[in-house]
């Protein structure tokens, strides 16, 4: 008998999903993916490229579209928005259309930027970053060639949109309500990005928090409000993280974590309901270092999921055993950002500190390759270790050209429980124009270890 | 009762045991330095970017000077060849000197290129690449400005001073006896590399032993043989690889493994001599993968084991437990060379084999950021895994720039025995000017996992 897979929303999860099993199950299963927009598959992390112009279509940014996936058996429906989820009678329902019975359902709805409640948020000009929609309207404002730029929020996604509109010749101005830029790095580095940012041009408001927006007689923004003064603005970009697009699966009762993230096990099935799976940014994820669920919406961990639940998803149909598990997090990211290359993995310092390590925290200078080498850049790495336990917890590093990937092999330690004295003694790629003979994330470690002397 | 360290070597291996130790130790204790030639703590792997003329002068090859050393309370002695140990006695005999009695002795003399026994061989002319002193030697001869330079050998070193050579404006070509280049990385990717030496300019003779020179009337070099064949040259360079330089070591009876190199623990102890212990180039390393004692020159194993070795030592003087082992190496190495990244860890196809492992190899392409971004580079990475376990036994990677330094998730890796379904979890850094969604070292791990399924 013919069974029936439905994948709600078709970005990376959920495509990921739907190819997944569509490879694994006989012809006769049907696979459907119910997508809202007009896309699937596409990177959501280039948009800032192609809002700066250094990608040249949204469609350089699709990785498989629709047709493609159409070819390979998949039954895309675009333009259909699932509206409620029957997790008893087993059915999804769509605007404008009948219920859709299910054998198997996947949530892959994503995430959605933070829109705060502010006074003048629905006002025009306002918008947050996520889809390609979201791009191609910030691209026809940018278009419209407003005076001034405002950035609220200075994450990676913040501070690439500002870059990408200064780059087109933009008056931009980032504003952020903690003490300095990129509150996910220490608070040093940090600072080193904001002198970078200034000296490419983009005025900062730091410390200060948004109040509220102003607009104009048309309903359009005009300013921004901090406190009683006003910022003036003919566009805002919101880059203040994102939360789970998880309305569906609340309605249907099921369980959410952290910003509205779905609970599923290392399977990536719903906890408690038979039947469904969830994979991407709209699920919380546990970080391998604390074992607490958090929200960490990123394409490499939604590439993941997605080949996890295909893979259960199929076992559980075929009557096989799975394969796979998703083994967490540990809170990798990287980006560029005006001269600078930024990258952090694991625990910063306080959240060491909330986990309940007992964190010591170093910071060492050093050069990207050999210093002796014409082109050697400087790059600053922050270790923090657990001084019981002598385990690395974290790492962040702030750059020059050739700085940031080498977080790399943080991350790769942090999946393997290593100490600091493990990290010093890796055989790590040396030769003149790479690196010196201790590679910088060595370097750390070694001021960890001194550290943990003292 | 004051006592005396002495080291023979001065260079990273020796230097570090000897900073090692005297921070540890008493201020009446000596800690003396035996070094035959003129320099301490140089980078041997920075010449050929000297010689290149991309380092102005030796100088800025040499990381702390004999001066800064005695500064720090070491008895630096230059010019001092020890030429016997009597490790009864505890002896150090030095040419034209009074033997030195030592408490503890520790020998970091190094490697030496190899010099292959043909006819010729002692002809003017022809050098190894190991010391400063044998980089200004080539340096003095280019600037007499030879009509052709054939470089023996087509290793790191070879391959690296043949660039130097032809950046410099000299015809030059690089001879090697097997099939194709850097016999250290699979054939299909030594291939790439070949074809990246000849759009640089530099000839290539390929599948060529070379079996002899011939001198001209005044003793030299005017070409090199290949069977019947006369290559000219007026300039040979050495890059065949090096043997240990541990000659004084064998004549006191010392054990020594693989191309000479003397064996130690994990403390860095020779085995059944009590007193003395060696560092660097001149001992062999156990391979972490195999468990075989390889001789594997590299100053990044030299720090470590002389970090090593000062902590043995101090502790063993001290009277306190020891903190530090060598865990042993991976074999990972990295060179630039033309306009090519190449890097390897862990085993080759041949060498897992070799081992008893049932290798899987796979091979893929991919680019260097995500693809879509204007600078996107190509790069080729194998990965050799092993059957039963599923374990991860090497990596090699050729590619654009940024491609090569990955290889260090591959190694870190190893050191950790991750299987590749491991590597496919990890959370590495993922952003557009970066990588693709998969890092590739995961695009081959997922390669390996397909493999190993099919």
């Amino acid at each position: 008998m013919s069974r029936r897979v439905v994948v709600i929303g078709g970005d990376a999860a959920g495509m990921t999903v739907a190819a997944g099993v569509r490879r694994r199950l006989p012809a006769d299963d049907e696979v459907i993916v119910l997508e809202r927009g007009r896309w699937t598959s596409y990177s959501a992390c280039g948009i800032p490229y192609w809002i700066a112009g250094d990608v040249a279509s949204p469609d350089a940014l699709v990785a498989r579209t629709p047709e493609q996936h159409r070819a390979h058996g998949i039954d895309v429906r675009l333009g259909v928005e699932a509206v409620g989820i029957d997790p008893g009678a087993r059915t999804v329902s769509v605007a404008g259309g009948d219920d859709i019975a299910y054998d198997r359902l996947v949530i892959a709805t994503g995430a959605e930027p933070v829109r705060p409640d502010l006074p003048g948020i629905d006002g025009e000009g306002i918008h947050g970053v996520q889809s390609l929609d979201d791009g191609q309207v910030i691209l026809d404002e940018l278009e419209r060639g407003p005076a001034r730029v405002v950035v609220v929020g200075s994450g990676y996604i913040g501070l690439e949109m500002a870059e990408a509109c200064v780059a087109r010749g933009f008056d931009t101005t980032v504003i952020e309500r903690a003490p300095t830029v990129m509150p996910i790095i220490e608070t040093p580095l940090g600072e080193q990005v904001a002198k970078a940012m200034l000296e490419r041009g983009i005025r900062l408001r730091a410390g200060a928090g948004v109040t509220g927006f102003v607009l104009d007689a048309g309903g359009r923004v005009a300013a921004v409000r901090i406190g009683e003064e006003e910022v003036p603005a003919d566009l805002v970009i919101l880059g203040l993280g994102v939360t789970a697009r998880s309305a569906l699966a609340k309605d249907a009762g099921l369980p959410l974590g952290a910003k509205g993230g779905i609970v599923v096990d290392d399977r990536q099935r719903v906890t408690g309901f038979p039947g469904i799976w969830a994979a991407g940014d709209c699920v919380v994820s546990r970080d391998r270092l604390t074992g607490d669920l958090i929200h960490l919406p990123l394409g490499t961990h939604a590439n993941k999921q997605g080949m996890v639940a295909a893979d259960s998803i199929a076992a559980d149909l075929l009557g096989e055993p799975p394969r796979l598990t998703f083994p967490g997090v540990v809170q990798t990211a990287i980006t560029k950002f005006c001269s600078l290359e930024i990258s952090r993995t694991g625990l910063g310092e306080q959240q060491a500190r909330d986990a309940g390590f007992d964190p010591v925290v170093v910071s060492i200078e050093t050069t990207t390759v050999a210093g002796y080498m014409p082109e050697a850049g400087t790059m600053t790495v922050v270790m923090v270790a657990d001084r019981g336990s002598r385990r690395l917890l974290g790492a962040q590093i702030v750059g020059a050209e050739d700085a940031a990937l080498r977080i790399d092999v943080a991350a790769t330690a942090l999946a393997t429980g290593l100490t600091v004295d493990d990290v010093v003694m890796l055989d790590l790629a040396y030769a003149p124009p790479f690196a010196s003979v201790w590679s910088p994330v060595q370097v750390a470690a070694r001021a960890a270890v001194k550290a943990l002397a003292g």
